[in-house]
């Protein structure tokens, strides 16, 4: 039996001690116990027999960083993750309390649990296994936890950009991703990239009387209607000029390695969506609709009088939240700028419309041939024994955009994850058969990789 | 001198008292002080030497009925308006309190003074005047005031529902309306009428990550701003099929009368609406557009995530509430089926769209040749030295149409309101040397009917 398999308990003991601190980075109420994760963390790690352990303060949660540099001449990687979780409202829909983690069969349910304590856990539990077993690890490893994912993370991007010479790496392992199906070891190469941004529109100085005023004062929420159907057509095809300009189609092997991925089309619309059927570009298969395509959404949209029964107002302003998702290599610059073009030229008389940016992340795409991404492929299918398989994701994670641009390397995205997992939802949970095989799966990579 | 001039200080104290009843008929703290106001008003009727004056007690706020009959084989007049007001807020924008009436220059502020105690207060000093200088009148006369119109007027509606053989009567006098412009005596002689509908749209059962699932998951945001942008185009036009069909255009005398009002473009767009210009059809005269033209607005819309910053969510339903004003000769109930036709056939795929019923009324039209409109313009004229211009109102008032469908009486709209007297706002006030000839050309009118 190996280290692994011996210590089985003793990993379950800790995630669910790690899975007890409620380090919610939204609320400042729970700043102590964001305080707490991150030394938990960091205590983790100096206890694997890492060096250099320590918070790296700054305006926002503390960084975590460890490394372990004991293989010259062999690959370093930098493991990402984050110990801060979202808030668990609504409290009376969870089966058990949020942070006290239960196992029922084969999954354990906490808030974080698979977001991302579960996964960063992983990590930690992978080197220290190497660590312990043989005293040595067979490549380098720079850890880099982070504390504001859920909110941000301004604390880690600001780090990023400032290219601190102990963060150099020769590419960085995100485990915050999902697998495809259970039991199928999959790998995330692409991600979109997003632009979120409010559409404020403003008709008159006030609100009106719409029997006084009605067919004379311009109406911001019909404005807002007409902009919003400019933008994109019924079929989902998005109208502002020359936005698919830069938009990679994905190469026939990608496209053919999607068609053959396990899939339940109505189990996945009526089921997991909960919705009566799909839409979006009927052109346009399923796969590269989610995952290779550009996207514009509303997230949002409040004006005028809202409450019960009847008020007969002429608004004077309303407003939406929008946000679009790029692919490779489309630009977030680039993007927000057709968008505000777009608005400006669509804005009915009588009104004014204005696009605030929020925030915005560019999309990613990483080759599989690269060496790093093959030796993952790998190491999954010893470890699950099935042939890895290659998935992109829909969202953002910006932070693999900020190492590619600052850091200059590139990301293996190996996630543990499910697609029921309730990310963000009531009963979160993470499958335990996940943990213990990803635990051995990072391990193996860290052997392929440095062999 | 005669009675009015007289008791010109009799009747502003008389109005102040009555003022100073806080009668806000939506809060329901307020009952005690709707049944003082009601009590008021009966009191003072019966002061005035109107018979069987009392308050109709029924299901919401009281009924206030008085009667003089006592001219046979003359007219009978049905008098209208109400005690109740609308709630003062926001209070910190009244320069004086607004259950305090104060003077200012030639305007007594005080909520409700123009809405609508100020104008039947002159109904009643009116019938005061006649019956205590020479006591009798020259028609019969029966009052009806109420205490719900700013609420919905459910009780008045049930009433005069009921054919009470009591509200006989060959015309009725509304006196909540305004003059087109100061010391210009003015008779609405249309209204329009409304649909008032809520428009609910649904998608997924729950809502959805936009990275995850768009591209895929339809969006009811984006499918309402569909449906709204469909029924309405951005010229202000209509496209609810057969909508205009029954649509009555102002005869070319009236038209001409309206392009005679005296009017300023700028001051009415820039100033009184706050707007940088006005909108709607461009082939339509101002005042076509918004007294004999059918709408279409949105009062309001909600949907998805509004608060401050980002959240990446297609949410599950989106509503908004929208109306159209109608014109003559449109009927509301087949309004709301054609627009509960259009949102189906307009309703984008994926959701479901569903238009539900809040409130409708009828539009109205009197003919100005009618001989109580004539008189009424008489009357005006001869009080206030001007001919009496003809105009009609964007707004509805829904009693006219109940007065028409369940008397079969026409409505003579004779007020005395301006359109600055911040109605349903802070600081509303009445014109006083409108209070004090309204009351004079209300008496004047009764003698050119009686005569």
């Amino acid at each position: 039996m190996n280290y692994y398999e011996q210590n089985r308990q003793n990993f379950l003991e800790g995630l669910q001690t790690f899975l007890r601190i409620p380090s919610i980075s939204t609320l400042t109420e729970h700043k102590p116990d964001i305080q707490c994760a991150a030394e938990f963390v960091r205590n983790e790690l100096r206890a694997a027999g890492l060096a250099n352990a320590e918070l790296i303060e700054g305006e926002g949660n503390p960084l975590v960083y460890a490394e372990w540099t004991g293989a010259p001449g062999k690959p370093t990687l930098l493991l990402y993750g984050h110990y801060d979780v979202q808030p668990p409202d609504p409290l009376d829909a969870w089966k058990s309390p949020p942070f006290e983690p239960a196992i029922r069969g084969d999954d354990i349910f906490a808030r974080g649990s698979s977001d991302d304590k579960g996964q960063i856990y992983i990590l930690m539990k992978a080197v220290e296994g190497l660590l312990k077993s043989r005293g040595r690890l067979p490549v380098n490893v720079k850890f880099l936890i982070e504390g504001e994912e859920e909110t941000g993370g301004e604390h880690i991007e600001a780090y990023v950009r400032s290219k601190p010479p102990r963060l150099r790496a020769d590419a960085a392992v995100i485990c915050d991703t999902e697998m495809f199906a259970p039991d199928l070891p999959t790998l995330c190469v692409g991600l979109r990239g997003i632009v979120y941004a409010e559409l404020h529109v403003e008709g008159a100085n006030h609100d009106l009387h719409s029997g006084v005023y009605g067919g004379a004062a311009p109406n911001p929420i019909q404005a807002i209607a007409e902009i919003l159907s400019t933008l994109k057509d019924r079929d989902g095809h998005i109208r502002i000029p020359d936005f698919y300009k830069r938009v990679v189609q994905p190469a026939a092997k990608e496209r053919e390695a999607w068609a053959r991925l396990p899939f339940d089309v109505a189990e996945y619309t009526h089921k997991e969506m909960g919705s009566k059927e799909l839409v979006g570009e009927p052109e346009v298969e399923l796969f590269e609709r989610l995952w290779a395509r550009p996207t514009l959404e509303v997230h949002g949209i409040r004006g005028g009088f809202t409450a019960e029964g009847a008020k007969t107002v002429i608004p004077a302003r309303a407003v939406a939240k929008i946000s679009t998702r790029l692919v490779f290599d489309q630009r977030p610059d680039e993007a927000f700028a057709q968008l505000q073009k777009a608005v400006k030229d669509s804005c009915p008389r009588g009104v004014t419309a204005e696009v605030k940016l929020i925030h915005l992340a560019a999309p990613s795409l990483v080759n599989p041939d690269n060496p790093f991404i093959r030796a993952a492929a790998d190491a999954m299918k010893q470890v699950f024994g099935k042939e890895t398989v290659y998935i992109r994701s829909g969202g953002s994670i910006p932070i693999v955009g900020l190492f590619d641009q600052y850091l200059g390397i590139p990301s293996v995205m190996m996630g543990f994850g499910l697609p029921d997992d309730n990310l963000h939802a009531p009963n979160e949970k993470f499958h335990l058969p996940n943990f213990f095989r990803g635990i051995e799966a990072v391990a193996r990579y860290l052997e392929v990789l440095g062999a």
